[in-house]
Order: structure tokens, then C-alpha cells, then sequence
């Protein structure tokens, strides 16, 4: 794998010659394969995705002596990796990612409509930032990677440092399927990010990571002579809205679970949990986190990120709970009042990456609106209740709030379908009006064109009359039935 | 009009109370208006635009006297002003814009899919900085402040300084039609542009104007502690490519008068026109461009701009030709061969604001994508040509260069249409994926929600299984029909 830089190589002018090739080569593959119809494109990914399930027990392995990981979830996200690829596929086959619209000639209108014809058009290299909590599905052939690919733009990812080797097999094993391995560009080392955020071949950037990171990537783009889209997502708190209705018991063990998958590394860990003061719900909480055990985190930088963060909230708050040390990480949940927790904002509203979370007492659920206005924007936000009518009024609150609302659920797990959005107010995401999850996710990588009274033989496909690929159209103002 | 503050006002705290009246009570007057059902959002839509048609007679003398536009130009204006207000009704109406997506429950997916329901929710108050140039169609009740309003946020105009009677009185005719007047504010003053932008009940911030003033706010929103999107639209050259089979008298006619439409102050201002140098092309437009005038320019900012920069494009290259002066303004079109007009870039890609251009000779049309792809982004990009064929390898060149490509016409004119797109890379646009103008632009002042497993009662109505509204939904993966 001689295009990419392994981890250790401390010269930055090696690392830009990395990034500055990578960049080259990826951009020269892009031409053939943004010319590549769809429906071809979705045969390849098709293809990427059989590669990976193949390759399962190959990649695995090396994501969980590098991540510490259990196999079985390493196991499940590979398969959900594999099947983001097929979704993308189905994506483009639908052909409706390319939003055709038509506009016939309106001599009528105000000022008068000439013929005109947009659609979706690749933007070209993508720059990936991987995350390090999701090995495969948040890396290099996650969904910034697939959905890109499926846009037609070629990519090249900045590998996460706490899984070189992972990334590297991964990387090895899409290039295989593609028709042109330099469509995937890996490049390794903090120093490769500002070049690559920087090189004028590249269009558009995805990052999944800390809020320092995604600040610090923000700067760069402004650096640059055309500053180009930031698709990022920096943080997430979680807010769980526990209303009188709701079950302790399985209110509880549902809570005490979420917040502890993967060790609480998780983007939609749920970090805020608001309880009725009475009903014996913070009792019940309690109980259930004491039953639980911590783990291994994924690298020392977020372990110690972890103790400091629990350690600064353990000097403000009382421990409500706290389960079994393993390797030195302990879940821990930390109780306050309502009034206390408005009092610690904006810094108690912070997110803790790692299994803790801050149970929030009230006596009235009409004090919760007031408190929720003040959080930072999140990825969800959930109620457990019995029936709608006593959420009512909270559902304008939480849906400015975040951008997903879960209803007697947990927040960890992503489904990655056509409807998912995953992303919402700042830091949950830099671009509100788009996901980083599921089938909307291809349009960060997209740029509209719109073609003006054009000749029909130099018209894309999609926006022909004839519409030989079958794609949904809005024409004239109406859908195309 | 107690809320706004005038012109001339000098005290920065004065300004920026203003700034936060207007913001606070737009944000309060917000509540109701997201509430309402967007069928009721669209008469009321209407009724602004027959407002402002009413109101014609008062409008166009103010911003004739204060803009040196002429009455026809004006008329013209306000009569698409108010047309944009019905486009978008029709939108609302037709409910698309919310891109509502149902995926129902699937437990064989990877991973399980549960029922996931999204759509695009209004994000909250809009910041919108005026333009100089339409004081109608592009300020106080422009494009951006209509899609606003029609997605249901408030907007808190910013009024340009070359207008701001007009701006006043623009805004008192669409508050009178607004159901609460407090969802259009407007604010004047140079000062008033920092705490509009910082203020933390604004969502997002558009903008038409400069590119000093586009890196300035965008400066303020990196400052915030919650970043938010910014529409930009910066500036755009607007490069013409005439092939050797196009008429050269009607290339000729056609390009004098879009350089010299409103005395070049427009966006679209073709600024670069590449010419076959044999086949009299460059006569004939030296011929035309030698009969048109200039006339008096918007603002003596503008106007002091233009001198500037056209005195500069004299210093480096030979004058073509030269209209005949008025007001002291005279149309220039400066001639350089594609090598030398190469090597100038990319200084000489950059726009010069006014009825200037330049016309770059070339011998070989192969030669022209190389000198293309250098060019800075664009909102529009034109071929002239006899037909298709010539200009076949210059359109996967073109639509990476510009959002709007044009056969055989002329780029200024924008038609306000549900295919229309008015962006294109940087600094055409700050976002590339979104249009400024026509349906699409609602999008810009929308932010997804996706409801999980959520009860039924509890949805809204465009994401419940019997589409109450009869919206467009894309159900498990295709368009319901």
C-alpha cells in the first residue's frame, strides 16, 4: 500500500507529500467516476459491500486488538458497514438523490421562465475525518466514505490514530472493489489534516470528532481562498425526558444499558436524564448503574478525557451511582435538582465522552421547557412516558432541540434507512439541514446545476422529457406521477 | 415605525438595543407563525404580495430617488418581488419542501430499522443582510426573506445604506400584511450587522453583497459560541464561451446589453466573454459595446469601486472598447489573448462590479477548458453556439465552474421558478449545495427532525401514514403515489 503514510512518520513534509499524492490521484480517478452512470456506481458499491462482509474475518481482528472492542459488536458493525453500502446503492438506483426538477418555458410568469433543468451534480474530492469510536462504521468506509462514493466524488480519508492497522486493511479491502483503487485515498497523522483541509483540489469536508477538532478544521477552511462546505459533528449531550407515566423499572435498565454500550462511547449516549423527583425513579436508576461494570476505553487520550471530565463533575455534584471498575473506568451517574442544573449551564450541559450521565430531579414537568431551551443542540432527544398527551407540550421544545426524538427508546443505535436524520443544532452538527447518517446524507456531497433553455442532447439523463433512467421529477411545479 | 432605527444613528449601544428589540420580538412573534399550518402561511403569503402591488406607487418613486434606478426597472422589480411571495404560496401548498420521508419498522435490516418519520421543521429567527442592487427583489422583501418567512422564521433585515427610506417603507407595507408585524424587522446601520450575527436567538444569517463583507460575517459566526449556517452570495464573473458557429452580430447586440443592463450592476454581470479570434467576433463587439452609455451607479461606494477596479483592468490591458459616458460612468471592455489573459489570473478572474468585461481572444477551443478550470466560481456560466456538438467537452468543464448554465442567451435576468438554482462554488455562493432564489432557497431556513417510533398523535400531520395535507412522502424508500 505505497500511497499511504503509516503512522510514526514524524516529517510533515513526508506527510504533505502524502496527503498532496493522494489528493492528486484521487481527484484524477474522480473524472471517470463521477462519468459513471448510477446505476453502475451502485453495482460497485454493491460490490465494496461484499468485499467487506468477505473480509470479516480478516478486519475484525485487527479493529479489536487496536480498539478494544468486543467481537461481537466489531462483527455487527462491519455487517452495517456492508449494508450502508447497499443502501447507497438502492439510493442511486432510485435516482432521486439528484432532485430532478423541470421547468418547462412560462412566457406568462414573473419575470418570464425560460427552460430550466437542475439536478445534483458531485462535487468532487471529499475529505474524510474518521471517528474513533466506530472503527468501520464511522471511518474509512463509513458513511461519510460510501455516501460521497455514491455521489459520484472521490474520497480521501484522514485515518483515525487510535486504529492505523484497521484502517489500513479496510482501506485495502474497498480499493480491491472499486474500479479504481485511487477513488479511496488514506493518509495517517495529525499532520496531514491541514494540508489536506487545505489542498485546493478538495471540494468538501466530513468529520466526525471532539469540538476542538471540528473548531480546528473550521479554521483551516476559513484559511483557505475558497472556503468549502464543513459537514461536522462535535458533540452530543442527550436529553432523556423521563415523564410520572413512565415505568422505573424498565426506565432504569434501559437507561443504565444505553449508557453503558461500547463503555459510553457513543455520540447518542444519553448524558441528561430528567426524572420526576418522586415515584422512584432516581432510586430505581441508582440500583440498575450499580449493576454495571466499566471497560476498556478506546484510546488513553479519551480515557483520560473521560477521568477528567467525570472527575470535574464528581467536585460539583453528588455520585448517585457508580458500577464496577474494569480497567480503571467506572460508569458513573451524578444526581442534581432542577434549579441546581440550570445553575451549573452552560458547563453542566457539556458532554462527558464516556458511560456517565447527570440524573436531573424536577417536581414539575412544566419546569422542564425553560431548562431544555438553555442545552446545546443535540443528535436526539427522548421521552419515556405512558401515553402522547403528557409529552405534548414538550415536543416544540425538543425538536429545536435535536434532530432526532425517540419515543420510549434509547438514543445509541443508529438505523440507517431513508428517513434517519443524525445531526441538529450546534455542536451536534456544523450544517443543520444535514444528516451525516442514512439515505439524505448524499446531498453534503452534492452541488445542484441548473441548465437553461439547454439543448436536449447535451441535457443529463435525468433531466430529459423522456426520462429514459426513470428517476423521480418535479415538473412544472408538480410531482411526476 | 418606533422598531427601526434610522439612518445616520451613530451611537453603537443605541444600535445594537435596536438590534436586540427587534431580534427578541421577532423571536416571540416566531412562535406563533411556526405554529401555523403552511396553507395558512401561504394566504398570508399572498396577501403580502398583493400588498406590495398595491403599494407600487408609493414604492418605486422612494427607490428611484434613492438608487438612480429608472421607473420601468423598479416596477418590474416590485411586480417580481411580489411574485416571489406566490411562488412561494405554491410551495407551501404543495408541501414538498418539508421532504417528508416515512420508513416504516424494519426488523431484518442492518441493523433493525424502527419506525423512523422525518421532515424539515422551521429553524427560528433569520438574519438577512440586504443588497444594493435590487432594492426590492433582493432586500427587505427579497428572496431570502420570503423563503424565510414562507418556511415559518421571523426575519430581522439588516437594510443596505443605499436605500434605507426604501427599505422603510417596504417593510411597513409587509408588516401591515404579516398577521403579527413583529415577524419582519428591520435594522439599519453599519453597526448593526455584529450583534444581528451574534445574537444567540438568530439561526442563520443570508446575505448578498460583497466578498470583504461575506469573510466579515462569516468571521462573526466562527466568534459564536454556537456557529450557524451562513448563505452567502459573494460575488460571480459570469464567464461567457462563444464558439466559432455562433453569429457574431447577435452575440455582439445580445452581450452589450446584459453588460449594460442596470448599468452592470448586476450579479450576473457577464464579465468575461472568450472569443474565437477569427470570424469578426471581437469587431462586432467592439462595434456594439461602442454604441451603449453608462448611466449613474447605485451608491458612490459602488461607483468609486468601479472606477477603481476598471482604472486597474486599464493599466494591464488594451481597452476594446468603450461606451459613452453618463454621470461619468463609461462601459469598458478590455482585450486580452487567453496566454496572457491566463497568466493574469487570478486577478483578472475577479469580478469588477459595473458595466465591464473582458474579452479573451482565443485560437483553439481545446484550450479553453485548461484556462476554465482556474477560474474562481461562478453563478452562471453561457455558450453561444450554432449547436450541440461544439460545445460537448465544455459541459462537464462548465457545470464544476457555475450552478446555472446558459445556451445562447444571457446570464443577467434570473428567473424565479422551481428548478431554479442561484449559487454555484465559492465565491458565487458560501454554500454550494443551496440556491438563493426560486423554491429550492426555503431549504436554507429549514432543519430536518426525524421521530422515532413516535405516536401517531404526536406527529405532525405531513409525516402521519393518512397525509392529512396530502403531501408528497417517500414511504419505505419510494415516492408514495
Amino acid at each position: 500500500m505505497s500511497r499511504t503514510l503509516r503512522r510514526g512518520d514524524e516529517v510533515t513534509g513526508q506527510v504533505n507529500d502524502a496527503v498532496q499524492a493522494a489528493v492528486e490521484r484521487a481527484a484524477a480517478a474522480g473524472e471517470a467516476w463521477r462519468a459513471t452512470p448510477p446505476a453502475e456506481r451502485a453495482t460497485v458499491l454493491e460490490g465494496v459491500s461484499d468485499a467487506l462482509l468477505k473480509h470479516a474475518e480478516e478486519l475484525w481482528p485487527a479493529a479489536a486488538e487496536e480498539t478494544r472492542l468486543p467481537e461481537a459488536r466489531l462483527r455487527g458493525e462491519i455487517a452495517r458497514t456492508a449494508a450502508q453500502f447497499r443502501l447507497f446503492a438502492d439510493v442511486l438506483r432510485d435516482g432521486g438523490w439528484v432532485e430532478a426538477v423541470i421547468d418547462h418555458p412560462d412566457p406568462g410568469a414573473t419575470p418570464p421562465c425560460p427552460d430550466v433543468r437542475r439536478m445534483n451534480h458531485p462535487l468532487g474530492v471529499v475529505a474524510v475525518f474518521a471517528a474513533s469510536n466506530f472503527p468501520f462504521a464511522f471511518s474509512v468506509a463509513g458513511g461519510d466514505t460510501v455516501s460521497a462514493l455514491a455521489a459520484g466524488c472521490p474520497v480521501v480519508v484522514k485515518a483515525h490514530e487510535g486504529h492505523p492497522r484497521t484502517s489500513d486493511l479496510t482501506a485495502s479491502v474497498v480499493r480491491q472493489a472499486l474500479p479504481d483503487p485511487d477513488l479511496l485515498g488514506l493518509v495517517h497523522g495529525f499532520e496531514a489534516g491541514a494540508p489536506l483541509v487545505k489542498h485546493p483540489l478538495v471540494t468538501a469536508v466530513g468529520f466526525t470528532g471532539s469540538l476542538a477538532g471540528g473548531k480546528a478544521i473550521q479554521k483551516l477552511i476559513d484559511e483557505r481562498p475558497d472556503p468549502i462546505p464543513f459537514y461536522g459533528e462535535l458533540g452530543s449531550v442527550n436529553p432523556v425526558v423521563v415523564l410520572s407515566s413512565a415505568d422505573p423499572a424498565e426506565v432504569a435498565s434501559g437507561f443504565a444499558a444505553s449508557l453503558t454500550l461500547g463503555v459510553g462511547q457513543f455520540c447518542t449516549n444519553p448524558g441528561l436524564v430528567f426524572v420526576p423527583a418522586e415515584g422512584g425513579f432516581e432510586q430505581a436508576v441508582a440500583e440498575a448503574v450499580g449493576a454495571t461494570s466499566g471497560g476498556p476505553m478506546l484510546t488513553d487520550k479519551i480515557r483520560e478525557g473521560y477521568l477528567r471530565a467525570s472527575g470535574r463533575l464528581a467536585e460539583r455534584l453528588t455520585v448517585l451511582a457508580s458500577g464496577g471498575a474494569v480497567d480503571g473506568i467506572t460508569p458513573q451517574v451524578f444526581a442534581a435538582d432542577l434549579e441546581a442544573f440550570a445553575d451549573g449551564l452552560p458547563e453542566l450541559g457539556e458532554e462527558c465522552f464516556g458511560p456517565s450521565a447527570i440524573v436531573v430531579r424536577y417536581r414539575d414537568p412544566a419546569d422542564l421547557p425553560a431548562v431544555l431551551r438553555r442545552l446545546p443542540g443535540s443528535l436526539t432527544a427522548t421521552v419515556h412516558a405512558a401515553g402522547p398527551e403528557e409529552a405534548r407540550d414538550l415536543v416544540p421544545v425538543l425538536n429545536r432541540l435535536a434532530g432526532r426524538l425517540i419515543w420510549n427508546g434509547w438514543p445509541t443505535g443508529v438505523a440507517v434507512c431513508w428517513a434517519m436524520h443524525h445531526g441538529g443544532p450546534w455542536p451536534a452538527s456544523t450544517a443543520p439541514a444535514h444528516t451525516s447518517v442514512g439515505a439524505a446524507s448524499i446531498r453534503r456531497w452534492t452541488t445542484p446545476v441548473a441548465y437553461q433553455d439547454w439543448p436536449a442532447d447535451l441535457l443529463p439523463p435525468e433531466l430529459r422529457d423522456d426520462n429514459p433512467l426513470g428517476v423521480p421529477q418535479r415538473v412544472d411545479g408538480r410531482p411526476r406521477v
